[in-house]
């Protein structure tokens, strides 16, 4: 979507340098390391996997991210490093050492990624080698970036948006990596949102929190958690506005959208990458009691194989979405759900709804974008996730022997 | 497995009529209705899907459960009579009604399960209308039995046993439908067990309780749970023992010996049951703090789509299994875990096991039964959980619009 205008995005934002290479992790002819440096202390903000054994740098992240300064950031593609014992943390210090070193900063300031298989170590060297050619040489731009952290992706993500603080015009840009059905060494997902707004570390840390719980947090593809899931977000605070230290200030009310949007867009993007993957399922649960028990029974739909399957198969086998709800919900009133497909509902009174006529859903169900939804009618909590169909291909790509 | 000796099943346990007929629900060429009665009052215990929309005839079944009491059991294939409202309640009435006027008995003393397509209306007709004739023609078997509550199972589940209370013999015969794989109208679980033993009705539950837990309610497919699923279990009190009235009773070892037997042979049926299942997976997880932990971790890597998509194509992807641990637990030690996938041990230290030979698990995985185990290194409990390999056909089968 940015294959044009290259130099215009990598302006966007003043004080980011971008420089991508190939440093023979594993793959060849394309790069798999990327490093962002920025000219001063940026402030940083991050989420990161709930899984009790993350990678190993997702672990050095963790430990430094409540400083909130960042002065670069390093992603490689082809191996997760996670699960590497003592050696894949020692690999990170070299890396932040190294990258420290050329740039004259705290090795503390450098964040660090890491996506591919898991439990094999990864070679410090390859990347020591060419961080100092990294730093003097930025020549690359955010396309390159999206594309260096690619693993099974088959497109690169990366979304734009400009929005006001006040009167001053601030941009954002995220990238992301992630791959729908295709999975073969690990879904990570790993999200990075650049703006040159001035804001507060610690407002940005609950502004990503927030926007991540309805984007990157309301995506399911598998059901499956990496150990490595990043989303890191970095302010340069070059665009001239006056610091945002309040997460609830009304000057933020456009840039709060602007970043929703990106998450948003991105996390879909994710859930729609893959051979697999050919239609964008959202499901939307309302006339809950709170909107933690919306969101379960959202997942407990959008992860169910059987739903994924029919909607793949243009099936409207309605009652696997009731399966779905019944099994999720500790109370349910049958009489009151009300199941749509689109526009057509499905369900009355506990039962299939009169007026169903199942081949208009079957129709409905070609398109390429397909909302479910479901009013459980216990109270008035309501939340929207995103998945993908489920084919043959998930099962083909994800079985194939390693070569 | 009981072609042969049709007669002696059907013999075994005394005071037990089997009749099963096509009543032209769904199914042509084949029987789709059982009923089976009992000469006398049998005792009962039964176990019940914990979703929290029902079927009706579970609704009705545990509703008159703890009475203890049975007289007959009525099921139909091809249609669930789940999420059918309140007319999905008067056909179990009717059915039920039928059949204690033929009997002469209550009619909470009829059980009824159904199993098929979710939300359609079954027609209480084509039931009532066979029941005089099958109450007086009891001219069907176990094994006829087994067949008739089939939908897209392969294969028929029947297992038997004998073994001792106190020095008199007492049999036990169970027979099972759900199918593994190839779910398209759910993976609904069905099992029946008899026996001829005189146990009380309390005591049978406590039994059957203990025995699902180790086998049907430790079995996963895909995840999803049925609106239908039960297990009942009937005694006949015929065998001539003294009754047994408390589950610890010594008396019962091997009769519980036997009753686990059952129920575990069967659900292992139901698993591997199906063209897309290819392998059995065994997953044991052990050095876990609580039973309930070991059980959460354990399927948590039993219902990965991406453990089961790297067995099914041989992939020693051991990583999986750690992310998978990682999901599932909130606090690890990854330096104590243990990952054995067969005999090969996997991890040492929080990384992979210097002696990993990747060749030899490939060729491992190769085998039709095949058995994970993880050591999580937190304490002394243990659980095993069973699965199968995820192939295309499940994708395939479950997507086909129905026709």
């Amino acid at each position: 979507m940015t294959r044009r205008g290259k130099l215009k995005i990598k302006n966007m934002i003043k004080g980011i340098n971008i420089s991508t290479t190939n440093c023979g992790i594993k793959y060849k002819n394309r790069d798999d390391l990327l490093l962002i440096t920025f000219d001063d202390e940026a402030n940083v903000a991050g989420v990161f996997t709930q899984s009790s054994m993350p990678a190993a740098p997702v672990t050095w992240c963790k430990k430094i991210i409540d400083k909130g300064v960042a002065r670069a950031l390093i992603v490689n593609a082809g191996n997760a490093n996670a699960f590497t014992g003592q050696d894949g943390f020692d690999v990170v210090e070299k890396t932040v050492t190294k990258v420290a070193q050329e740039l004259g900063c705290k090795k503390e300031e450098v964040f660090v990624s890491s996506t591919g298989v898991i439990g094999e170590l990864l070679n410090a060297k390859l990347i020591e080698d060419v961080i100092a050619q990294m730093v003097k040489n930025p020549d690359a731009n955010f396309d390159k970036a999206s594309q260096a952290i690619m693993t099974t992706d088959t497109k690169p993500k990366l979304i734009k948006r400009s929005c006001n603080i006040g009167n001053v015009e601030v941009n954002l840009i995220g990238f992301a990596k992630g791959s729908g059905m295709i999975a073969p060494n690990m879904a990570t997902m790993l999200g990075y949102i650049f703006t040159d707004a001035n804001i507060s570390s610690s407002t940005m840390q609950t502004l990503l929190k927030e926007s991540t719980e309805e984007s990157f947090n309301s995506i399911t593809v598998d059901s499956d958690q990496s150990t490595n899931d990043t989303v890191l977000f970095f302010a340069t605070k070059t665009a001239g506005n006056h610091q945002i230290t309040d997460s609830h200030s009304p000057e933020l009310a456009d840039f709060k959208e602007a970043l929703n949007e990106i998450s948003l867009g991105l996390a879909k993007m994710i859930v729609i990458d893959g051979e697999g993957a050919k239609k964008l399922i959202e499901v939307e649960v309302d006339g809950a009691r709170t909107k933690q028990q919306a969101k379960e029974v959202a997942f407990s739909i959008a992860n169910s194989p059987l739903v994924k399957t029919a909607i793949a198969g243009c099936d409207p086998n309605w009652g696997r979405i009731v399966m779905a709800i019944g099994k999720s919900c500790s109370e349910t009133n049958p009489e009151k759900i009300v199941v749509r497909i689109g526009d057509h509902v499905l369900t009355k009174g506990g039962a299939k709804h009169p007026d169903y006529v199942e081949k208009a859903v079957h129709e409905y169900l070609k398109n390429s974008v397909v909302k479910i939804s479901a009013n459980i009618g216990l109270g008035g909590a309501s939340a929207i996730v995103w998945t993908c169909d489920l084919n043959e291909e998930y099962i083909k790509i994800n079985k194939d022997y390693r070569s």
